[in-house]
C-alpha cells in the first residue's frame, strides 16, 4: 500500500468515517484519499460494506477499500491514536478548540511525523454527534458560505486530505522537533476514568449528574496533546489524592 | 441569488463545465460551488441537462442549477470574461503558465474585485482538451499523489472553489468563535502556588526538593492556554483534595 515517492508521514494518518449511510460516499472517500496520498481508511459501523457501489465510485482506489478496517465503535478505531481531529461543519457551543482545516493540517503535519493521527468524519445527515466530537482533541472546520455550509461527506474528506497534503509536501520545518511519545486515546480514556472516580471520591462531581463539569475537564486535557509520561504524572496525583502518603507533614 | 453577508467578489466568478457526461456531477458541482459562496454556473454542451439526478445531488443548491447558463461553445461561455483559469490535472508540454490552485486563487481574488473571472473544467474522462486549454489564460493544477492524480470532477471543483473562498475571505470561519477569557499570568501563578501546596499535602512532591516534577506540571498547563474559568475548575478540585465534601460517599 505504501508508495515509494511519497512522504512516510502519510502512513501515520488514518481517515475514520462514522456510521456512513451511503456506500457511494465510502467509495468516493477512498478515491479522494488516494489522490492526496492517504491510504488508511477506518469505517465505524457502516450501513453497507463491502458494497458494489463503493467499489465502483472508488475507481482505481479499490486497494484503499480492500484494506479498510471496520470497527463497531469509534473507540476501537481510535485506540492507538495520539492526535484526533474531528472535521465538523456544525457550530458548537462547546469550549473545545476549533480551527480551520488549514490550521489543523499544520498540526497534523507536526504530529504525524512521529505519532498516529486520525481525521474523523460524522454521518452524511448530521455530521459528528456530540459524543463523537468529545472523543476528538480539536475540531477542524471548513470555511463555508454561512447560508449553506452543507458539504457532501466525500467532498469534506477531499478538502481535509488536500490541506493535509499541502501541509506535508510544502514548507518543511528546518529543524527536528524533539520526538516525544504522546498518550494514546486508550491512555487518555483510562486517565479520564481514573479522574472521574477520584473527583467523585472527593465530592467534586456528583456521581448521579457528573456530565457538564467533567466534559469541560475532558476538553481541557483533550486539546493539550498529553505525553504518555504526563498522563502518568497526572495519574500519580490522582492516586495520592485518594491515598496520601503516610509521611505527609499535614 | 446573492447573499447579504458574502463578499461581492463571488458574484464576478463563474464555474464553466465542458461537455459533462454525468448529470450527477453537475448537481454535485452546484452543491460544491454554493457551499463556497459561488453561484454562477455555465454548462457547455452538457450531455443531459436539466436532469433529475443533477437536481437530486445538488440538494439545496437547486437555485444554482435553475440559473445555470447552457451554451453550445466554450467561446460563448467565456465571451465577457477578463481572466480565464483552466483547472487541469494533466501535465502539459504547452508553454502556458501553470500554477497550483492555491496560487491561482490569489490571482482570482486580485482580478475578480473588478473583472469577470471563469474557472473552467474539462470532461470527466479526459479533462480539458488542448483546444479548451488554449482558451485559458493560465492553468491551475491540484497537487496530488503522482501515482494517482485522478480527482473526480465535482471534487476538483470543490477544491478550486474552496481555495477561492480561502483567498477571498482570507480563511475566516463562517461563525464567530465564542470569545473566551484566558487566564492571566497572575491567575496561573496563583493556581501553580495552590497546586504546589496541595501536592505537598498529599505527599506527591517533597517540600524540600519539589523542583523537577513540579516544573513538568507547569509546562503541561502552560502550553494549554487555560481559560479563567478552567483555572477556577482546577482550583476547585485542589480545594476539595485537601478538604473533601462531608457528603462524599467514600
Amino acid at each position: 500500500m505504501s508508495s515509494t515517492s511519497e512522504s512516510p508521514i502519510f502512513n501515520n494518518i488514518r481517515v475514520v468515517l462514522c456510521q456512513t449511510s451511503h456506500p457511494g460516499n465510502i467509495g468516493s472517500t477512498a478515491r479522494a484519499m488516494k489522490t492526496m496520498g492517504l491510504n488508511r481508511l477506518y469505517l465505524v459501523r457502516p450501513k453497507h460494506f463491502p458494497d458494489g457501489e463503493a467499489k465502483s465510485l472508488a475507481v482505481n482506489a479499490g486497494d484503499v477499500l480492500d484494506h479498510a478496517v471496520v470497527t463497531q465503535t469509534l473507540e476501537e478505531a481510535l485506540a492507538d491514536c495520539q492526535f484526533v481531529i474531528g472535521v465538523s461543519g456544525k457550530e458548537r457551543s462547546l469550549s473545545q478548540q476549533v480551527m480551520t482545516v488549514r490550521e489543523a493540517a499544520q498540526e497534523v503535519k507536526a504530529v504525524a511525523s512521529h505519532s498516529e493521527v486520525a481525521l474523523v468524519f460524522g454521518t452524511e445527515m448530521s455530521g459528528l454527534s456530540n459524543a463523537e466530537a468529545d472523543r476528538c482533541h480539536v475540531l477542524a472546520t471548513i470555511p463555508a458560505n454561512p447560508e449553506y455550509t452543507s458539504l457532501n461527506l466525500a467532498q469534506a474528506v477531499q478538502v481535509m486530505c488536500y490541506e493535509t497534503r499541502m501541509a506535508v509536501t510544502t514548507g518543511e520545518l528546518h529543524y527536528q522537533e524533539k520526538p516525544v511519545e504522546l498518550a494514546t486515546q486508550e491512555d487518555l480514556e483510562r486517565f479520564y476514568e481514573h479522574m472521574r472516580e477520584v473527583l467523585e471520591h472527593i465530592g467534586y462531581i456528583n456521581p448521579r449528574a457528573p456530565k457538564k463539569l467533567f466534559e469541560r475537564l475532558r476538553r481541557l486535557y483533550g486539546r493539550t496533546r498529553l505525553e504518555k509520561e504526563e498522563v502518568n504524572l497526572l495519574r500519580g496525583i490522582l492516586t495520592l489524592t485518594v491515598n496520601p502518603k503516610k509521611h505527609s507533614k499535614y
